[in-house]
This record gives C-alpha cells, structure tokens and sequence, in this order.
C-alpha cells in the first residue's frame, strides 16, 4: 500500500474518501438487499476501465451474463473490453469449498497474470457462509485477504447485512478484517413518507476520512452521493 | 430480460415501478398474514389472462379449489380460463421434497409448454422450509430461480415476513436473490385508531423506482394504492 | 364456503367483520393469558344454541365440567342443550398424540355425525406444541385444518400469544393457515393509570373488514366491543 | 368454585378484585425479587387463620424456620397456630423429583386431612424446573393443578418473573392455567428518582374485576395497595 | 438473623437500609464492571474491623496480595490486622469445583473457628458458572446460602449483571436467593456529557427500606452515597 | 503496580485518566471496527520509544510488515526502533493455539529477556476466541492475566465490542478481568448528519479517574480527545 488513490468513480463518495481507495487496500461494502452493492462495485471496475486498467469480477451467485447486462444496461459499452480488460467469473460456492485451497491460490495468480488493478468478490459473505465455526471462518478469510494483499491491486468485496443490526455484516467479521468499511443503509422518517438511502464511511485504515452521513441515489446510470445535503 | 413491463394490473404499484415489473425478473412480495400477498399475487396472473397471456399458479399451500374460489370471490369469471390459459397446480412440499430435483426441471418444461409468461408461487418461504441449512437453502434456491430465470416468463413469488422484523423475509434470504421486493405490512399509529396497510418497493435490479411508502387497501375486486397520499 | 355469515353474537365484533364469519371458514382468536379467549368462543356457540344449531367445544385443557360451570356462570341455561345441541368434549394433548391420525379422522366424523355448524378447538397452540419441528408442525396443521375445510361448519380456534410479539401466536403459523385472524390484547398507557384490552381483525379472507383497533371489556354475562370508541 | 369469595386480606387488592379470590380458585402472583410476593402470601395465609381457617404453606426454598421467622417479624403471633391451624412445609425440590407422582397424591390428601382452605405454594417456578421439555411441564403442571382443585380450597401460588417479559413467569406457562394472576412490578420513572412498586390484576375467571394499575407499599405489618393513587 | 443491624460503614447506604445489613442476613451487590462493588465489599470489611470484629474476604479472582493492595491504596492500615482479625482467602474456582462438597463444609467451619462475623465472597457469580445446568446450580446455590446462614455471620456477595438486563444478575438466580439486593449502575445521561453511578435497594427481607435512586461516587478512600441528590 | 502513571501520549486521555495507566496494570480498549483502536495502542508504544523504552506489539492478526507500515505512515521513524527497543511480533492464533501452555510461560519471559515496559497485545479476542466454554475461558484468561502482571510493565489490551451491546467486549469477559476500560464508539445523532467518536474510562482500579464522555478525533499523526467539548 503505497497511500496512493485509487477513485472509486462516484463523486461525492470519492470525496469523502479523501480521493478514493487507497491502492493496495481491501475495502468492503456492507449494505442489506436494494442497497445497490452491486452497482457500487461495477462503477468501480468500470472507473478502472475507463483509465485503461485491467479488472475483474468475481461473483459468487450471479452468472457472468447477468454480470454484463447490468453493466450494457447502464448505457456501458462492455463489449469491447469483454475478456480483454475486463474479466467476468462466477464462482459456484459449493464448488469453491472443494477448491478452497487451490482457489486461495489460483485467484492472486490470475490477478497476477491479468495484471488486474481492480478485484470485486460479490459478494464475500456467500464465501463466509462456508465455514461451520467463528473461529475457522476467522482464519481461512483473514489468510485469503492477507495471500490478496500481497497483490499490486485494490479489492472491494460487498457484504449482506447482519439480520439484526444494520452496522455489522451478516458475520460480523469482514469489517474488522477490511481496510475500509463504506455502510450503505435505509432510513425511514418518522412520518413514513419514503425511503432513504445513506452512506457512511465507517473505517479507512492509514487515511483520514469523513465522518459525515450523506444521502444518495441510484440512478439508471451511475450513483449520486449528495455531499451537500443531510439525509433529513 | 429485455426491459419490457410486465403491469401487474395494480394501478398506483404498477406506476411506482415504472411501468411494472421487467419482463423475465423475478420478483417477491414479502408480508405477514393479512397483508393480501395471495391478493396481490392472483391481480398479477388476472391481468396477463386480460391480455391473452398464459399464466400458472403454484400453491404450496391451498388447494386449486380454494384458489379458484378466490378468484371467482373476486367476480373474476375464471371457468372460461381454466386449464386453458390458468393452470392452477397444487404442489405438497413433502412431496415435493423428494421430488426435488424433477421439479427443478420439470416445472421450468411446463412453463415452456403451457408457454406460460406469468409464474406465481405461493409462498416459496414453504419450499425454503424443506432445506435444513442456510447453506444448502440458499444454493438450492439460487439454482431454483436460476433454472426458471432462463425461461421468457415474469415470476411474481411471495414469501412470510421474519418473525421479528418487519423488512425482512422468514429466511432473509429470497430478497437478497429476487431483482424486485415488493415490501407490504402493517402500520399502527401511536394513538391506535386503526391499523393501515402499507407498501414500498425496497429494491428493483435494473431499473429506477419509487422509493415511497405508500397506504394500499384491499377492496372486494381489486387493490388500491393510494399513490397521491401519505401513510400518516 | 358460500359467503354467508355466522354470527358470532358479540356485537361490535360481528360489525367489524361485515356480518360475522364466514360460513365453513377457519378462524383464530390470538391473545395472552386474560384476554378472554374462552369468553369470546363461548360466546360464538352459545349464539349457535341459541339459533338452534348444533356445536362442539373441544378442549385441550380445561375438564369438561369446567367449561359447562364457566357458561352456567354466565347465566346461561346450558343444561337444556347439554349432550343434545351441545357437546363438550375434553382431549387430553398426550393422548392425543397417539391417537393423533385417528383424530384426524375421527373429529371431522364426529361433526359430520353430530351435525355440527361451530364448532370449537380451545387452545389450538396446545395441539401445535405436539410437533417436533416447524416443518412438521406446518404440514400437519394445515392437514387438520384442510380436513375440517371440507365440513360444512364454521371453526373458531384459540392460540396463545407469542412471548415477544403480540401480533403472532406461539408458533407464528394459525395466522397463515387460517382464513381469519383476530386479535386480542392489552395496551398500557403511558401514564399506567389502567390497562386496556384492544381487539382487531388483523385478515380476513374473501372478505373486507374493518381495520380499526377497538376497545373491548368482559362483562360477567357478554363482551361488549366499544365501535364508537377509540382506545385512547 | 361456588363464586364465594375469600379474602386476601390486603385492603385494596381485595377491591380490586370484587371481594376477594374466588374460593377454589388458583391464583399466582407473578413478580421480579423484592416484590413481595412472599408477603403477600403470608398475608393470605394470616387472613385464614385469624378467620378460624386451617391452611398450609408449601416453601420449595426456604426452611420452615425462617417462614415462622417472617411471620413473627410482622408482629404476628404465629406461635399459637403453629402445628395446629398452621402448617409449614418444605419440600425440597430435588427430592421432590423423585417422589414426584406420590407428591400429585399425598399434597391434596393432606389438605383434606387438615381440612385446609387456603394453601400457599411459594415458588411454583421451582417445581416448573425440574422438566426438561415444554410440553412436559405444561401436562404435569396441569395435571397438579387439575389435581388440587378437586379439593375445597383456595390455592395461591408464587412465580418469579421471566428475565426479558415482565408480564409473563418464568416458564409463561402458569400464567394460562391459573383462574388469577395478579402482576407485582417495578415502575422506575424517567428522572429515576425512585423506584414504584405497582400492582394489577390481569386475569380472573369467572369474575369482574378492576383493570386498573395501583402502587403499593410493603409495610413492616402489611401490605397497602393504594387503589386512589395513581402510580405517576 | 436476631434484627440487629450491621454497618456497611458507607454513610447514605445504611440509612437507606434503615440502619444497615441485618446481623445474619446475606446480601449481594450486583453491578457491572467499574461500578466499585470490590470497594463496597472491602468498605464493609473495613468497618467491622474498626468495630474490633473477624472479617473473612474469600476471593474467587484476585489473589491475596491484590486484595492487601486495595485496601493498602486506600490509605486503610491493614497490616495490624493481617492474619489476624482480617483473613484473606482465594479459592481457585477450578479447584473449588473438585472441593466443592468440602468446601460447603469447611467455609462455615472456618467462620466458625475464625469467629468471624462478616464474610465476602467476590465474586460469587463465578462460583455460579460451575454448574451446568440451571437446576443444579439454584440448589447448589440454595444449599451453600443455606449452610452459610446458619452460622452468625453477616454475608455479602458480589455479581456480576447479566449481559442484556442491568436488573439481573449474571445468572438471575441470587438476587432471588439472597435476603437483600443492593444493585450498581451506569446511567449515561442522553446529552452524553458523562457517565453518573447509581444506587437502588431493591429488595430486603424483613425490613422496611427506601426506595430511591440515589447517584454515588468512588472515592479514592470511601464511597459516597449523595443520599440528597438526584441522579438527573 | 506502585501507582506510578504511564502515560499513553495521547493528550486529553491521559489527563481523564488522572495522569495515564498505572505502572504493572492491564487495561483494555473496547470498541467496534473503525474506533481506532490500532491506533491508540500504537500510539502507547510510541510514547514509550520516546521516552527510552522498550516496547512489545504483539499481533494476533495483521502480518508485522504491516504493523510497521502502519507506524511508518503515522510520520513516525521507526526504523531506528525496529529489533531493538521495538519488538513486533505476529501470533497466529492457530498456531497459538497448539502452543497455548508454552506461550503462557514464553511471552512473560520474553517480556523480561527484552526489559519491556510497554506490551500490546491486538486483539485479545481472538486468543479468547480459542476456548470453547466460557469458563475454561475465563479460567485461561485469567491465569495469562495473572502471569503478565507479575512481570513490571504496563499492558494494553484491545477488544472487538460484542454484536448487541456497545458496552461490552466480544466475551463480556475482559472488562471484569482488566484494571482498567477504556470504551470506544460510534455515536449517531438523530438527524443523521454525521457519526461522531466518542470515549470514557469506565473503569480505573485503585484510581479515581474522569467519568465524562468525551469527542475525539483520529488525525494522520495521533489522536485528539477534545476534552473541552462535549459530544452533543
């Protein structure tokens, strides 16, 4: 990690980032479902792509063509960066248990021979879901961040929310784990009248961040986090 | 999924979702008892049948009699549908549960066959009930919705609400793996005059939506949305 | 079912449910302990003797000559109908148990036998606490429940509240199973000057209803349900 | 239950509760440590033998000892009761174990014996204990219960509050087989100036009785529940 | 326990106790960590030996020295009584587990021989925690307390509070078994501008006592109860 | 511990803690991901390299590369530190595990080969994650506690906040074992504008301390406790 930003590509958030990821980092985005992880995490790669890096997307639930028409459907021309500089890969979960140790290789080694900057796992709690005790799930996914970061490249994973409290993650580990933590959530006034969305970033390990929680929306096109406005 | 809207035949629902659901999504109506999921669900197949469209219903639960008596309740005139466009199937889940994997491939051949464009299963949280681990549930059920995804029909599926809190499913699972959730439930107002029914789009893959919490009744024939007033 | 009403004979109630219940439909009182879910059964058969008709109490808890002594209590003439009109019949849970396929069998024929137009099941949760596991519970509720559908009375079941949700019963299920739920319970001012008991008709299938919240009192001969008042 | 009443005792509460217990009746008190509920069975007790009655106090904890102890405390002269009109019993709850099924028998043949009218069981939480599963408890505990009231007199029995619902016992289980319950609770205001102690009745069979929520004092004497104060 | 009382030398406390502990009564403080219930128990300690009595600390923790420690921290001359009227004692709970029986035994011998007349046991919550089920611990529980009674001494435990309720104690069991509950809290006002101790006694058997709220301090030497104040 | 202070460097904390940690004494940092609490144990460390000592990191989680990188980005020059008065060192826990007897003895021995003063072990919770009862837990942990404090230097532990109460460690254990708390968290003001840091001693063995609840901040350098303001 050499402290040098990597953007994110969604204004405000980059912002509040203090100029985005910091390269090298592992970051994770914890939001419940309607939250727009996914999206959050395309815009990433396709910010990556539009600098001329090459990325790639893993998904543990989602097949690969899913994955490309989320991105054609907000107006990206993939196409021409399909299997060049921009990788797609499912992983089938039930699969990556019996691969467990080879993929603990295989994934820094393809990273490495893509020349990849930028890697999603989306999303990593599909992969936690794996291991039957705290304490192995402890192990195995600190050992899988720890063989990425010896990698030259920024990692963002995105999380279920923990069914109970809206701060954790579905095992309340990876945010201890990650570098950054970037919290995306509903809020409901009082009086009912609509949803919001907001976004707080919650840690960011060696980088002074902003504390502040702002409102955002999820357009056809890109994200827009509003650094001028309050939720309420 | 080209884009296309699928109305539901729900007017104020069918405007804050742009225009319906997205042809070949699935989506998932999650609410407690009382909230008029089955309601909802049967305006959905009633609505295709209007347009020449041919629609299943898959009850885990009621026998095709009584859904049938629903519908015709309604002062829909069914009989002219029956086992013509409407198939209505009745599927026992401990059957079910050992015929697992010829479901799995047979009622995606039946959708083919009946050239069905609208799919309704209630409620699938009785299929999530079958498996014993989280684990298994959720690759069973992503396999499940995988398989269904690749047919050219809309699947409206609705689910029980957790037991102990209100914006999430019985397993907290189907939300996470549907591109819609449509989220009906109660609200009790502090001086407990009566109670309102109330309805949010929480999450729609691809697509911009309404993020407003909206009163709904369910009248006699149809549902109302109350799209122009608010819940208190 | 045929859509006409059975009434209940509580008469802010009957209002509330657009006649009474309807007839050859299943419905369950959910409350905690004081409530008067006892009252509010008896009271929907002794509107039957009254109306010349045949009707069951079968208890899960209570000896028989303890139901007959609450109804004396109450003023009522009981021992005209008594083995004639009215027949009440104690089910010992453990018994129950082994005879449990039997009385799948049996009770429906008993109604059939007897004529039956009401008939009781008090507490219903009693009969619920038998099964091992939801899965199982589920299933055979709705076996029981599908196998009195076919008679041509009106059931009312009892269900004890849920320990931590006053809006479920104690397994979270009659609710779902049922065709109409009311609910009973108590509500604390702020100021603890004095204890309400409130009353809602939270579903009610193939029919509308009221969605107000009532208060109610027990009289030592009647409920009453104040429809012009509110609870606070 | 002839619809007598017998009286507690215990000014206000005896108000509250149209006279008195009903005689034959089983009542619980239901409270957290420090309530009073063993004052306020002894004060049951104390009422029958001043009134002539024979009665017994079953301790599943403390030794005879110190229930002679509390009693004298209070000023009363208990001496003279003892071992005629008065009778202690500890019953230790492990032993109780073993001679479960004779205990069933022998506890209502020695109340015929005494010819007591009242008798104390204090706590009834303890023997709930001893069952390892719900439905096990709920039989015995019923069938006790069914037992005892088979004889002419007036039972009260004790629970200890459940540590996360301070309306339900211990086990929520003796709450809905007892005729009575009467609830004893904490009330600590929002300036925590100091801590209320508060009293209703929730449940009675067969009988009116006030809904109101009254503070009370535990004197050195007796016990003073203040039925035209408020609580705040 | 002849009534008597005995001064737990910290000033508001024992007027709010009417006097003090009752001469052999047993109480326990319950409070989280850093609400100072080592301090009371020392306190108590410290005062029965300025009043030329036996004191014995058994501690289930902390060594012996910790013990001389605190107390030589406090300013407070303990040398002179060290192996004399004071005794400090630490059982290994894990060999307490292997001794248990003996120990039952040999406690209340050695209070005996040690003519000691008042004893602390800190904390006794991890006495609690050897037993595996509830049962056997309330009886073990149950047994020492009572074997302790028996004896002319004036008891004082410690526990720890339950992790979700600041009203129960690590197991909910000894406030239910002890004679009186003096109970240790945070209050964290909601500007959060600080952290305020307070005290309550919630329970005393066979006394009148007060029930206020009432804020304290740990001083380097004392603890001050600020029987004048409020807590807000 | 002879009452000597420690300071940790960090300006208004020290001042809370009427001078720093006492010399010998163990204390804990509890808080959730994102509180800092890396960076406050750094920050300890540090000040004793300045001060001339020695000092011990001890790592149950981050390789010590990363450890240095860490300190490195601060501004600090550890370099001249890294092997002689600086040691960092990485257990995994696994690992640890195996050897659990050995390092009991090993790591107090190596406090006193290297004359450490200083020791941070980060975090605790994954050594206590290792036992499988919470008693063995407790029994394990207090016997490493009691093993580092007979050695001369100053420990500083830190601990993840249990899931459901902010004022507990992952364990509930910690806290009652250590001499001294130090709470960290997150605090949401009701119209959501930002999330503030806020921190209080809670507890100070054989020290009065502050008890106010005071903001802080983490810069690139050090952290700033504002202990002129106040949270709201």
């Amino acid at each position: 990690m050499t402290g040098e930003r990597v953007q994110m590509g969604i204004m405000g958030l980059d912002k509040m980032l203090s100029g985005g990821l910091i390269q090298g980092s592992i970051s994770v985005l914890i939001g419940t479902y309607g939250t727009g992880k996914t999206t959050f995490a395309l815009q990433f790669l396709w910010q990556g792509l539009q600098s001329g890096e090459n990325v790639i997307y893993i998904s543990l639930e989602e097949r690969e063509e899913r994955i490309y028409l989320y991105m054609k459907q907000k107006g990206w021309d993939v196409e021409k960066y399909r299997n060049k500089a921009l990788t797609v890969l499912r992983l089938d979960p039930s699969d990556f248990n019996i691969s467990i140790s080879s993929i603990k290789n295989e994934l820094p080694l393809l990273t490495r021979q893509l020349k990849a900057t930028r890697v999603v796992i989306d999303p990593i709690s599909l992969f936690e879901d794996l291991f039957d005790s705290d304490a192995v799930r402890r192990q195995e996914m600190f050992r899988l961040i720890d063989r990425f970061r010896s990698e030259q490249c920024t990692i963002l994973l995105t999380s279920e929310t923990d069914r109970n409290n809206p701060y954790a993650s579905r095992h309340s580990l990876i945010e201890y784990l990650a570098d950054t933590v970037i919290l995306l959530r509903y809020v409901r006034p009082s009086d009912l009248s609509d949803v919001h969305l907001a976004l707080e970033v919650v840690k960011m390990r060696m980088s002074p961040h902003s504390r502040e929680i702002k409102p955002y929306e999820i357009m056809t096109d890109q994200v827009h986090v509003y650094t001028e406005a309050n939720v309420f």
